[in-house]
């Protein structure tokens, strides 16, 4: 029942097997990283031939456990070269799990330079020339609706913006949400390798696929309850992101002093209400209109972390506006207005470009003279060039470490060619542990130690002082790469860090829906495993230990108001996957 | 009596010592190497203050040796990330080998953002702003000008033009020569360590210098004589290069089927005799006027590979117009017209640009849509754009590798992100062995295995199979790690390749001038221990033998008109290293 579809875009061959006996219980992260570690050469060009996608549902994805629906796409990454992973909201996820597919891979490339639709549904895949008139710079808002209209408007979407088409180091796979909004595998720049394969747009119909089939369906229920009630008590995942968004943790990390502002050269601004997730909370209230304070990315999503902004008339702009991209665009480089930052972040969403490493592309980009500190005007301007694509859009494209390239900088926030997000590794140290180390290219996502440094949830450490924080970052990382294998939002964490029966409770949905009996230990192995594999890829594509270092200035320049450098060493850094 | 010269940016102090006891007795690359792997932290950023540049004449430097006037510059190149030799001719090399000066050693980094001359003279050296009137885009040759004006016609100078300014990754160091026109430390970025060092230029006066001590004057005639006479009578050395200086090559491998074209992607053009040494010698015979078929870069050079390139009214426009500039721009990129190509080399050496690196960036920016194929014009334009800089010419200046990066491509000819130059590995097999394992980044001149493979001179290979190519790469790179060390020009090469008696007599000046007596094992042992500091510092940078490789499409891409493919298995390459 459970399908293993290859789409070969080389024949223009679809394959449907039963799932390989060496994948049978995997999902999520775990599935994608271990596919890429047995299937793709880790020499090969990202953008090459050999490299491959793979699409996978989480274990717990297309069940009715809330906050199950993200899905893990994998692959070898053009922008670092390392293993990738990068997960997304939508509907994508819950639609493969329904019909059945606990993987879709995508391999070849084709020789004629059309692109193509993949279409999924209950009985086919098939393969068909794309409509040329979504090819060629069309924004993503077009082309979902252009896709909805041919497919029908339930359909799932997986698409290759204008920078996927182009193939630019930063792109994104973008993702329809439920309401034909945007989500985004973002990091990583697989939509460039999704457009090396000419793949335009994956598109999934669900229609007359049957409920995901659930071993013990009580059982799994009433650890579905206690799960739901661990996320919606938890003061961060029950009430924190649905008022104010992810955005809250501007105030958070300005006051810690830990919020890189103006290409990491201060951890703390004076204009942080201007971009504020009490501002954006109070903007989005005022306004009305189509407005949303809170909002779910996938079905059955309860934090509801994201919000829908709308302009001054209480049209919408953008959705998914996350803290993130808001930092980058707002502390970073400046731009203080929070209309101008949603329209950048709406433009970033239709071209497909990760809106982190643009951001942080931006802001070394104004270090670098190519565009002016805090000019939102000139950075949307830019930031639109990129579905040209001009030559300076391409350079944004290309992400932050090629800016610092050619404009000749020392001070470039990159781990891995990747850049270094919205917290400042000198005054949250955990965190820097986590940016240096991971498999994926510096990553907040991959060990989000902000938790225990920052909000004292699951750990309560002193961001400022090395204690305790490499066994920390190692075991944020291992937990995180089992959360990313279950289908589940990465911010079920809050909910469960201090909680041991909510964390029994999600063990508690696998198990009741696989008929299995895993163990908290198990889960841990599993974990432990998925980085084990991602390191192993790594280091055959060359990388060692010399890579999982933070960017020389870190060590040199002390972040005021701290005045705090980044002081572990090699060997303390090593010692963080030494398990 | 022999001087260790250190000029800190930072303190803007000088200091001049004798020379450290371990590096005495070494000179040009085994010097910088030694000195790069014992100084340089090898995971600094190469732009930072932790970098340094390393000036050093070769042992022969100085005397009135043949071809002996090269510099070796050493530093962290910012192109590779590897340590990073790159040797040149003009005038430098001897007048800081008449004054004792064994190195040079720029350190450290102003806090202001003025740009500073170093002036080196008999008794002093001093640190003084530059002349704002050659700062910011004004050409080198302007530069030359200006300097010469103002420190004396008959000063050396080295200076970081417009790109090394902007610290882009392909600048390299410009050097004047003896008629005021421009030589090059050209590949590897070192323009740009030069430019982050605010050291607009070097300047050395070496009046009231005496001459460089000979120990055995009289050995060191009779050696010379016999060296001379041996680079005199090869039919390579004595003639081909000073009739039809390096581009006597194009027609030797169009024939040879291994003249990479349009990208790489076929070994032979129809074009060949628009851009042949055979057209450039009768060009400039025809034009006369300023046009000088065969030429030195430096004093003392018998072997004269260089022109002096005029337009049609016989007006000087370049010299050192190579054989791999003319390659890259007029087969690589298709650009069939001589005086075109004449104009894009001048406008290379005023910005201080690599011009392999660039005329590569360049083919592969036209296959990436970038610039229009075979356009000369468009691309002088684009070229041009580098000393402004805009985004096309940063793009441009950035090298090959980001070209192909922000184009999306995966047919990228670099390795360790340095473009591949002007000899396709799949059809001269022995120089893809060179490319793939040298601690420099592609580079033919680090183990010139065009020589046994197509010219047949010191071994006598088939460019089409495997059997004894390894062995050779291995012997090559060796050798030329000595050579580079003497001060030699490497095209002595062919002169001793297949003469004992004149590759003693290279060894016995090396021994009449310094009162020693080195054997060929010895020289064999000097290059060896050169590769493996090289190969140590890279070691310490994150480089693994999976860096020891070619770009995967050669493996899959057979070249026309032989049709094949690069097939050396890794384990084979890492063979190239081991001893």
């Amino acid at each position: 029942m459970n399908k293993f579809i290859r789409v070969n875009m080389t024949t223009m061959q679809v394959t449907t097997e039963a799932v390989p006996e060496k994948y049978v219980g995997l999902g999520g992260r775990a599935l994608t990283s271990n596919f890429v570690n047995d299937e793709v050469k880790p020499t090969c060009h990202a953008l090459g031939k050999n490299n491959k996608l793979i699409f996978a549902p989480g274990l717990l994805s297309g069940t009715s456990a809330p906050n199950s629906g993200r899905l893990s796409v994998g692959g070898k990454s053009p922008l670092t070269g390392t293993i990738k992973e990068s997960n997304t909201g939508g509907s994508f996820s819950q639609k493969m799990a329904k019909l059945g597919i606990k993987a879709l891979v995508i391999e070849g490339m084709p020789k004629d330079d059309k692109f193509y639709i993949i279409k999924i549904d209950m009985n086919n895949v098939t393969i068909e020339e794309s409509p040329t008139e979504i090819l060629s710079g069309c924004g993503n808002y077009k082309a979902i609706e252009v896709l909805s209209e041919k497919y029908g408007k339930n359909v799932g979407i997986g698409l290759a913006g204008p920078a996927g088409e182009y193939r630019l180091p930063s792109a994104n796979i973008s993702f329809k949400d439920p309401e034909g909004n945007i989500r985004s595998a973002g990091r990583g720049g697989l939509g460039a390798v999704l457009g090396s394969k000419k793949v335009k747009a994956l598109v999934i119909d669900d229609t007359g696929a049957t409920a995901v089939p659930i071993a013990d369906p009580e059982k799994f229920r009433a650890a579905s309850k206690v799960f739901s009630k661990a996320l919606l008590d938890h003061p961060v995942a029950g009430q924190g992101l649905a008022a104010y968004g992810t955005d809250v943790l501007v105030n958070i990390l300005n006051e810690a002093g830990g919020l890189p502002s103006y290409n990491f050269t201060t951890g703390r601004i004076d204009h942080n209400d201007i971009i504020s997730g009490e501002t954006l909370n109070a903007t989005i209230t005022e306004r009305g209109g189509e407005g949303k304070v809170s909002h779910g990315c996938h079905r059955g999503c309860i934090i509801r972390c994201s919000q829908w902004y709308p302009d001054k008339q209480g049209k919408y702009i953008t959705s998914g506006f996350e803290y993130e991209t808001i930092w980058g665009l707002g502390a970073d480089a400046g731009i203080q207005d929070l209309d101008t930052i949603a329209y950048i972040d709406r433009a970033m969403d239709d071209i497909g470009i990760d809106s982190i490493e643009t951001a942080v592309a931006v802001a070394t980009a104004m270090e670098g003279g190519l565009l002016p500190w805090g000019d939102g005007e000139a950075v949307l301007e830019a930031v639109k060039q990129i579905a040209v694509p001009t030559p300076l859009g391409r350079i944004l494209g290309g992400g932050c470490a090629i800016v610092g390239k050619i404009c000749g900088l020392y001070r470039v926030p990159v781990v891995k060619d990747q850049a270094i997000p919205a917290y400042d590794p000198r005054s949250v140290k955990g965190i820097g542990l986590t940016y240096a180390t991971t498999t994926m290219g510096a990553d907040h996502t991959a060990g989000y130690c902000i938790s225990g440094n920052i909000l004292k949830v699951g750990a309560d450490l002193d961001p400022l002082k090395k204690d305790g924080q490499i066994e920390y970052a190692r075991a944020m990382q291992i937990g995180t790469a089992a959360v990313d294998s279950t289908g589940m939002c990465l911010f079920v964490y809050f909910g469960i860090a201090d909680n041991p029966g909510g964390y029994q409770a999600l063990i508690d949905m696998i198990n009741a829906q696989y008929g299995i009996s895993l163990t908290a230990t198990d889960v841990d192995k599993l974990g432990e495993s998925v980085l084990k594999v991602e390191r192993a890829f790594n280091k055959r594509a060359g990388f060692t230990n010399v890579h999982d270092r933070l960017p020389e200035f870190f060590e040199y320049e002390p972040l005021p108001p701290h005045n705090e450098v980044w002081d572990f060493t090699p060997k303390e850094i090593d010692e963080v996957y030494n398990f």
